[in-house]
């Protein structure tokens, strides 16, 4: 019997518990569910007989040593902050570790050790860090085993709503992840290289330098740029490529409505408002707008950011209740946190909402002197709003990771993220019969976006 | 014999250390000048007899209150992070204290000891913080003695080039202090109150959402806000102020071009850029630009800004040079300081410019029920590029403040700013004999800008 530790029960853990608990019996698995809610890890492990839920506290480390003893794996869904607390126990121990969360400085520190101690941490092993990793790294190998150079890469994901849900929302958008990412996407400066030039776009034009993207089938994406691009170089072994661009897909026109937020200053999350217990949706609009007794705050703000008063962006905006005189509900908070606690009085998802995630690479490349161009693609539908496209997409490749290791099919040890093929390779042909892989084609240039 | 401790002889010290020199003999004291740069301390003492240049290193405590000891009063015109070094050796010897820098927590910290030991530390004694606090609270004072009911303050000062110089310079400005707080200004966020109400403005809107002021015989001015009018609140004692506002000043058009470098990112100072040795002018202004191998910078720019090819922004940023194939010159640097270097080209004053300091405040008032405005306006011109009208109205009122500490004049103890009577008054009547005197004119309301 080997024994699974999940540490972190709350909606990310759901598709991974899930596939854990399935596998459990022919695997000889125990999964013991540690959260600070009880009532969430007893949810999670459905009355499953392999499954034990408990209450655990990180603050904990003697109780944390306890369980990273006992287990053959941990699999941490902590907040990021806590993961290496759990490292060092799973080191002590001699225990391998999963996460789906980017390999922090001091993550990144533990790799000798590890591998002193015979033991993998595999990191950055969900979706978007994840998939995105094994994905990509599959068609870079494919293209260098050809002989292939590869001269630019570009990559979208984004969470998104599926065709046929809400349809009436304008946005096409609500929250399927962390709300507060969302909201704070973009700032900081984006770095990428375009055509062998370093480029630079601050976050007051961020949401202005969208890409546009059309999937056959699903139809048109924006995307906006991520900071991190020029971390990839590095990453997938990249350097000397002409482009490189990492962004996030969004449906066509919100990022223009997004901007008015960025411009307004109603995502800055460095200082307290005044006065938030009285704030009503628009008076915290109203509160970045210029004094004028006469004007409307609807006139104020089309005329302040050349909207048009009856165009697309003041529909989504009027449609996400900004300009509603309703008290914001919060005692105290920072235009960020606020303009969250608005945002999602519309944008949560509802019990029959399905979203959706969409993946795309463009790799170009050179073989034979000829210019190549590979798409890649990958869609994935939720089913409600519990079994979402993103927590199922988050989850398994974890547990699939997991399962791997425990079966001792991954050989590396120290801190590593899933672009081995080693790695990438079995997980996702396994995700492939779940109905998630990416779809690759070789598109003539003449059909390049 | 009174020593009087200069600690700090840069461009900034010239006006203060001409003024101490000019009174040593009747006064009967002798300055002793202390710069890291020798010859710095030995130019600004032109051999005067009662000066005593010395080298002087911040870091040797052992120095510092070996001359700290010595002096009768002690003018701190370091960078602002060393005032509370020489304050704590001060503090040790029960010396007097003067600096033009803001209060830091830091110094705040010692007013309790400073009370004890019966010294005073005077700081925000220059123009912008010092000259404002000073002629604000004497109006202010007035205001609330004639039983008046301040309901309004704004308050603007600018560093300007004076009318008749440089004329063909379309920006109608150089740099005429620290060029580093001029590429920075207005990073954060703005935060003021207008009729009751808190306003918020971010960096990205700073600049288009300026204030026309005309001034009789000086034309018309634009200010954009300042970060921290609502300090104001306290320091001046206006809770409950209905509007509240401070700025800075530049020539109408200035903030809608210098918008362009904020817009562009090229303000940025939190990244070092890639490829600096090798950067022009014009490819530092494309790395913030798409790319396009057809589009010239210009009309990528433009383009991406919205500005009329033939307009008076473009002939702006033509002429500052930063279309240019002309080499940066630096090894290294973030947009910040790479935009310093560039500008520096054009805005550094030649010999024979004059520089125009421009403070303007205006106060609105109930008395007897009535609203009355009152406008109060500075206006110095420099003698040339070193005796700038900058220079004297920052060192004028260090200098003055320190005779009349000296003269045993200032009783108060503790940390200070320029705001009692007891200190405003003597400083703002010596600096009229220089010229340099606030004109107050009670206006109608129809004639309020």
């Amino acid at each position: 019997m080997n024994i699974i530790l999940v540490l972190g029960a709350g909606r990310s853990s759901s598709s991974l518990i899930n596939y854990l608990l399935e596998n459990s019996k022919n695997e000889q698995w125990q999964v013991r569910v540690g959260d600070y809610a009880l009532e969430l890890a007893q949810e999670k492990c459905k009355n499953s007989e392999n499954a034990f839920p408990f209450s655990f506290d990180i603050g904990n480390e003697e109780e944390l040593d306890k369980e990273v003893k006992k287990a053959g794996i941990v699999v941490s869904m902590l907040p990021a902050k806590y993961h290496t607390v759990v490292a060092k126990s799973c080191l002590r121990w001699r225990k391998n570790m999963v996460t789906a969360s980017y390999v922090s400085k001091e993550m990144k520190a533990l790799d000798a050790e590890a591998k002193e101690k015979g033991i993998i941490i595999l990191n950055e092993c969900g979706l978007d860090p994840g998939i995105d990793h094994m994905s990509a790294m599959k068609v870079i190998d494919e293209i260098r085993d050809n002989g292939g150079e590869l001269i630019g890469f570009e990559s979208f994901t984004g969470g998104l709503l599926a065709p046929g849900t809400d349809e009436k929302n304008p946005w096409e958008y609500k929250f399927t992840w962390n709300p507060r990412n969302v909201i704070l996407a973009g700032q900081g400066v984006v770095k990428f290289i375009q055509e062998g030039t370093y480029k630079y776009i601050p976050y007051q034009k961020v949401f202005r330098r969208t890409e546009q993207v059309h999937i056959p089938g699903y139809g048109y994406f924006e995307g906006y740029a991520n900071r991190d691009s020029l971390n990839y170089l590095d990453v997938y072994g990249l350097q000397g490529i002409k482009t490189i661009y990492r962004g996030t897909f969004r449906r066509p026109g919100f990022c223009r409505t997004w901007n008015v937020f960025v411009q307004l200053g109603a995502t800055d999350d460095s200082y307290e408002m005044e006065g938030v217990g009285e704030m009503t949706h628009r008076s915290f609009i109203n509160s970045f707008l210029s004094y004028n007794p006469h004007d409307s705050v609807e006139l104020k703000l089309a005329y302040y950011l050349n909207l048009d008063i009856d165009g697309p962006e003041m529909h989504r905006l009027r449609w996400a209740g900004i300009f509603d005189h309703t008290p914001v509900g919060l005692a105290q908070g920072t235009p960020a946190q606020i303009l969250e606690h608005i945002l999602k009085k519309k944008w949560t998802l509802k019990k029959d909402d399905k979203d959706m995630i969409v993946m795309w690479h463009k790799f170009q490349y050179l073989l034979s002197g000829e210019e190549k161009e590979i798409h890649s693609t990958l869609i994935a539908i939720g089913d409600d709003d519990v079994q979402t496209a993103m927590a199922k997409t988050v989850g398994l490749p974890l547990a699939i990771a997991t399962k791997l290791i425990l079966q001792g099919k991954v050989k590396a040890t120290g801190v590593h993220i899933p672009i081995k093929k080693e790695i990438y390779d079995p997980i996702l042909k396994e995700l492939a019969t779940f109905g998630f892989e990416m779809s690759e084609k070789e598109v003539s240039n003449s059909q390049s976006v």
